[in-house]
């Protein structure tokens, strides 16, 4: 039982999977049209961060030709929502059976973590592409994570008992704010 | 009459300012050094998003050989202050009687005004270089100069009447904080 956010029949919800997996969007950019969405609905204002960049040198017409791609120190979305600091990582998976922990920075889990002690509200969403399941996993799961349990990786399991499958909608294409909502009850 | 936020006497109020003029510290790295302060005695996490940049090319070796900076759509500092969202943009300008609007995007100042509208804790903090003043400039404060308002500049007596100057300290450099924490009363 997926409990969708809106009352969208099950032929709009198919026929938003298929356009979904035809077009091949990809997880940041179905994020990035989601939080279009809440801004332009003045539900939240959340962006996601520019890589970090690290410019060696330039030209005389300000165009960058040596650069280097540097390691983010935070995650890749934040913002606000109700008032409220948002803050989050997103993150793609071929694997069926869980999402292995090399995939993030240590640094970057320790970050959402200590986003959440601040009363601020953090998560994960982790989306398993061979599955086609997207779920979104708070920092009070991510805790039995953190570089301390010395883990691998989180099984699929985990994300199906504490964390919430997030179901594609219409508008936005990924409505996970309904379960920050959830969660700030 | 500045209000110092810690008991510093006038000796080392003058060997920091001496010391961070000898040094040419930017703003942005009185900020930085700042908010690395804040986050090491777990007061905050506030960061400076990267630049954008556009990459067109990168080599075998994943280094970028060309590529573009592009205009940030947001501001330039985020994060979270007892639980809520902060969001600022720091700038200097070399004028003496007032801070001109060419120096920041409109879209920075309407997101700033967005920000405090939603909840948010947002501000200006202004640098003026040849008067060796900084001040913090708040979001309720700045709508006055709105893109409806059609100003030009944001004359320096605004700041001295409606702002609050930032003196600098020791630990952090630039304790804007203490005048978040005046706001929030």
């Amino acid at each position: 039982m997926i409990n969708y956010p809106f009352n969208i029949t099950n032929d709009e919800k198919n026929k938003s999977i298929i356009s979904y997996k035809n077009r091949g969007l990809s997880l940041e950019k179905m994020i990035n049209d989601s939080n279009k969405f809440y801004r332009f609905i003045d539900k939240a204002l959340i962006y996601k961060k520019p890589t970090p960049i690290h410019v060696v040198k330039t030209n005389k017409e300000n165009t960058i030709t040596e650069a280097f791609f540097e390691r983010p120190s935070t995650t890749d979305y934040n913002g606000i929502y109700k008032g409220k600091y948002i803050d989050f990582e997103a993150k793609e998976t071929k694997s069926k059976t869980s999402f292995s922990l090399k995939n993030i920075q240590k640094n970057q889990i320790e970050h959402i973590l200590r986003v959440h002690e601040m009363g601020g509200i953090s998560f994960l969403i982790v989306y398993f592409t061979s599955l086609n399941k997207i779920f979104i996993y708070f920092a009070k799961d991510l805790k039995n994570f953190s570089k301390e349990n010395k883990r691998n990786s989180i099984p699929l399991e985990e994300f199906i008992n504490n964390g919430k499958e997030i179901p594609l909608t219409i508008s936005p294409i990924l409505n996970y704010l309904v379960f920050v909502d959830e969660a700030l009850r």
